[in-house]
């Protein structure tokens, strides 16, 4: 590929996009709600009355229940299929949400599903007929991976292997339909790029879906997908979880297979991206996890863990710390208010509240954000150079950064294997104080200091990345909406810093009105099982489990 | 610390380690066998006359029998200590094996043991009096740690801190009591460095012992530890203990606790080390191993995975695949012999065998050594540097490489990566091939090409180093000795390339006469239980098991 035109690549790639629904589903542009003035489209989809009853009650469905109505032959494959990719085409078409479309094979893969299972009277696995839509990183053979990069487009022409992943979803019988929206490398937290341009918050349309997994998440709280497939290297899956309110597990890093997915920032190990499912269903995603991880991964990508999935029983009273701000950049009111009411019904049930001191999420930030900077942004500036596009504004530093040197890079690398140590016997020294004599069963703290944010105004990823870079397991759960007249900017609060400052200046109760505010729950290192149990103990408490139903 | 006369610091610490022998453990200088004359020095600790009955008969034990008899009162852990602590002193004026001396700290823990079981009725832990003795890398409060560089001699001069694994086995109630040998940096094949010199190898003074892990293999082979502690980074663990023909485990990275060892390349994390057991017993390497995973150290350092330890059993009969050479240098005869002896032996026993292809070992072997050399040697230069101490020929690489580049660092992890994958592929595809229709269970191949080697003379690390690459697990299994009259060179050879060449030519079967032979057998990765199983199969068909004895 030699530099071209970047706009006009990246049309032709748009206009192929476009070109890749099935008219039979699509809306009328007329009869769109107008995007100035609806700004939440949660229920325009079932509400619009293009699609049918079964249509709307698939695509209500868990996967739990998708796959339990598959198996009775209630539905086939082939009419799961058809109802999500409907769906998914009017959430498309509300908040440009999709990368990668085919329907049409996604259909076939169902059709064939259904006659295996016609003719055999057995499911091809345990996600047989389940459709998955996945991030756009992910490679499927057949299809291109562009990872919002106009200089991947074409390049290759298609894949000709899935990702491990992919091969494994698909061997349980899953099928595929659509790739999500990402910012440019998956480096934004927002979900930005110049192939498609910006996908919007189904929540509210003037703001963000936030990134990097934004399109599959924004697709997902529009129920054209029941569960997807996003990743998060430094706040990616947990950040647009939050800003659509779905449940998300974030594994320690080798505990799901990743190879075979396209990266922003290839061959970086200092942190490794991990992936992981989201949905408005905690009960899917425990489905998934097990899954997965009943497939033996580690046999078919040499960075996974042998760690089985484990059954794990959590006693009736948790001990949990709660961190209210990292002390970096202070949460706005509607995540405050998430924080204090959650900790306040978990109370209610007879849980074990704790102080959490954010002790070196700074430092831990800042070493991650050197980790991603650490080859002087020379792929990201390599692969724009193909086409000669330009730099969004939140990727300028991978443009202006220097080469680290692998010599700082060790140094670095020491102090965060000292800082993993410290924090590590920080939460055993919790069993100190603890009631129970033993310590935290997990952290409780904000995803993101914004309930949801307006473009360009997310700068701080502090709260997701220190996990990332202690590789921690972590989950997201929905706890309410933001609320202008409930939300009231505090007047008298003195910022810390610039940051704290811009984060206080920009938040607005008017505009982030009906944002959405999810939580993290973190657990130690490979704690996915025990994260996911934590998760439900907390979605319980403040009655969001069937907060999608 | 300012720079100096490297030579006057180092004989300062030269000087204070020898004078921390007991008089009364030492041989008088004359009454030890001539260096020129006495070669094989394994059996002059227990035939020289200097020892007890009783010490000859608890340095003879291995550690379930040392365990078994403090806890049934026949032995105190003290006289244990002082039996280990007086062989240990003979083991190290045959061939100067240790770097830190402190037996009557040893002495006092040993003694603590006793008062507390007398009292408690109750033994501290499940390693209640066993002496272990640890290589130069693990800190032990209140000592040192060289590993070889002058410039840390008093820098500094004592360590606060156990390093992890030391603090858990001391809390399950180990005896500490020496430190051993090491190269500078721990980055040579040879346990060689400015401030002790050289430790030779037991079998054949003339010969090294290998290294880095080299001073504890000296001393367990004399018989002056039951279980030593040593790491592997490129083979470290793996050559010595074959050059030494001791049993030894290499676990994945991430099994056991590594946290607060001293490394030659701090921060390096594109291959990590690892320690791991080397003892004449391979009981006790599996009684080790299942201790310290028992103790949970995932819970103590945030780089260990959380992997219980597995009960693992084994069908009658596995399937391995062997590999004669790796095609980049051919073993010399006695290893080739050693090799050709257990495949009889385990066809005999009904093992199947099939061929292993080598394929890329040396391209990744290549990428370990450009990781190594990743910082252009900075670390070493500057910890040189303190001192004005030189180079090794073996280490110049590290005086005049150059600083690689994060790029360039994310180019190699992104191959390596691939290879990965397609080194586990090829083990699962395996399954075509076997009569099981199942994968191989491990790969039977040499620890290196040479039946230990003359000092300067071991060039190539490519059949232990390419398993760090792949991070697998693997374990070292004595098998032989070479034999001048077995052992003979194969004059018609054509060498492949240079390092072949000198390897084939350096070969003199009266030279390396006695050397020890070791295989190694190789598991994929985390599977060190199943590792330790195949060790006891191949032990028991070549009837090596028991060799110590």
């Amino acid at each position: 590929m030699t530099i071209s035109n970047y706009k006009e690549i990246a049309a032709q790639k748009l206009a192929k996009r476009d070109s890749s629904f099935k008219k039979e589903w699509l809306i009328p542009q007329d009869q769109l709600p107008s995007s100035s003035q609806v700004k939440d489209v949660l229920k325009f989809p079932i509400e619009s009355g293009f699609l049918t009853p079964l249509e709307i009650e698939i695509t209500e469905s868990n996967a739990l229940e998708i796959l339990a109505n598959i198996k009775s032959k209630r539905w086939t494959s082939f009419q799961v299929a058809s109802a999500f990719g409907h769906r998914a085409t009017i959430a498309h078409q509300l908040v440009n949400c999709l990368s990668e479309v085919f329907f049409d094979e996604g259909l076939q893969m169902a059709q064939e599903l259904d006659e295996y299972y016609a003719k055999t009277g057995e499911l091809k696995g345990p996600l047989h007929g389940l459709p998955i839509s996945l991030k756009d990183n992910l490679n499927i053979k057949g299809h291109q991976t562009t990872i919002g990069f106009v200089g991947f487009i074409n390049n290759p022409i298609q894949f000709e292997q899935d990702a491990v992943l992919v091969e494994m979803l698909r061997s349980m019988g899953a099928v595929f339909y659509v790739k999500t929206n990402v910012p440019v490398a998956m480096m934004m937290p927002e979900s930005i790029n110049h192939i498609y341009g910006n996908t919007v918050n189904p929540f509210n349309r003037d703001l963000t879906c936030g990134g990097s997994s934004g399109g599959e998440a924004a697709l997902i709280a529009l129920k054209g997908s029941p569960l997807g497939v996003g990743s998060d290297i430094g706040g990616s899956l947990r950040i647009p979880s939050s800003f659509q309110n779905l449940f998300n597990l974030k594994a320690s890093s080798g505990r799901f297979p990743t190879y075979g997915a396209r990266s922003g920032l290839p061959g970086l190990e200092s942190v490794l991206s991990v992936n992981g499912p989201m949905s408005t269903s905690l009960d899917t995603l425990e489905l998934y996890s097990k899954c997965v991880v009943d497939g033996e991964p580690w046999l078919k990508d040499g960075k996974v863990v042998e760690i089985p999935w484990r059954q794990v029983e959590l006693p009736s009273k948790l001990t949990f710390a709660v961190c209210f701000s990292d002390g970096v950049v202070k949460p706005t009111p509607p995540v405050t208010r998430a924080l204090k009411h959650t900790i306040a019904k978990l109370l209610e049930q007879g849980h074990e509240i704790i102080e959490w001191e954010p002790k070196d999420h700074e430092r831990l930030a800042n070493i991650i954000t050197e980790f991603f900077l650490s080859d002087g942004g020379e792929y990201c500036k390599k692969v724009a150079k193909l086409t000669g596009e330009p730099f969004f504004p939140y990727m300028e530093m991978y443009n202006t950064s220097k080469e680290l040197g692998v010599s700082k890079l060790w140094e670095l690398h020491a102090e965060r294997t000292s800082l993993q140590k410290q924090y590590l016997d920080r939460w055993n020294d919790t069993a100190k104080k603890t009631r129970s004599g033993k310590p935290i069963d997990g952290i409780i703290l904000p995803v993101t200091p914004y309930p949801t944010a307006e473009n360009g105004k997310f700068k701080y990823v502090g709260y997701t990345s220190v996990f990332n870079a202690l590789d921690y397991s972590a989950g997201v759960v929905p706890i309410t909406r933001a609320d202008k007249d409930l939300d009231l900017k505090d007047e008298d609060y003195k910022p810390v810093n610039d940051l704290d400052k811009e984060t206080f200046n920009d938040y607005d109760a008017e505009k982030n009105h009906g944002g959405a505010v999810a939580l993290q729950i973190v657990g130690r290192r490979f704690q996915e099982e025990k994260v996911l149990k934590m998760m439900k103990v907390i979605a319980g408490a403040v009655d969001t489990e069937h907060y999608w139903k």
